[in-house]
């Protein structure tokens, strides 16, 4: 067993793994609606192959524990989560490829941040300090979509208490 | 100039525009991540002609007088708002095909409550009553995919003022 804390979620750290869903400054950024809107244009794109993309919601539970001990990743889409509950979450993924646990990242989403996954980017699911609410976009159509990994037990993480 | 109270969005009345985003009972529910998740499923789905689904943020203002003077719909593409600032808001449409200023529906939405415009719905862009952030789920790609059009002044509608 290992130990993480946490690192910020940034749009520069979390690159390799997808995009940051947030109202930034360096989005481009479009008025409209006749001045009473600013859109905050093209955060991530959704990217379904030989599918259909798809709005749901997820109500997630904590872990008991908060100790990793299983990835997971899909080939055929992207996924995107957005908080709905104005709670802070964490996030744990590891780059696109062979799954190599020495490479999880361990992110701390703020309330105003969701995240898109590129397809094929591990990840754990969702892991909420409380329970939560999330807005989910992501692909519905024939295949199997979802590979799972269970890590060896050396190579679980317990994430750090000091931060969560 | 009409006069308009808000009704309440449910799926049932909402059912000709669209679908409700929410985490109802009626969904499709399904016990995911190892039982720390509940996904309420495929609540509606991304349907872009000839693009790409994109993941946008917008950060909407109240109309100063909340008189719907215009319209607007997307013929390319549908498009999804859900609310992340916690304030319930107004959601005003019309059929889809010719544009009938008489079957105009305006509904009030929960904080919880997100919608889903069929593609070529006709809409009143956000009617916050609150400085809010929404996300957007529509289509990005080639292709004029807005049409816009002005209620003659006697169309005109003012919101109701007892339910805002």
């Amino acid at each position: 067993m290992r130990e993480l804390t946490p690192e910020p979620l940034t749009a520069e750290a979390f690159a390799p793994f997808g995009n940051v869903i947030e109202a930034s400054d360096a989005a481009v950024k479009l008025d409209i609606n006749q001045g009473h809107a600013v859109r905050y244009d093209r955060l991530a794109e959704v990217d379904v192959a030989d599918g259909t993309g798809a709005i749901s919601l997820f109500r997630a539970r904590p872990l008991a524990d908060l100790v990793l001990r299983v990835f997971e990743r899909h080939p055929l889409g992207s996924q995107t989560f957005v908080p709905l509950s104005g709670s802070p979450y964490l996030v744990a993924v590891a780059p696109a490829g062979p799954f190599d646990p020495a490479r999880i990242r361990l992110f701390r989403a703020e309330k105003h941040q969701g995240v898109h996954y590129e397809k094929g980017v591990w990840h754990h699911f969702l892991l909420v300090l409380d329970e939560s609410d999330f807005l989910v976009v992501d692909r519905a159509g024939p295949g199997d979509n979802c590979e799972e990994i269970e890590l060896a037990p050396s190579d679980m993480i317990r994430i750090h208490s000091r931060s969560n």
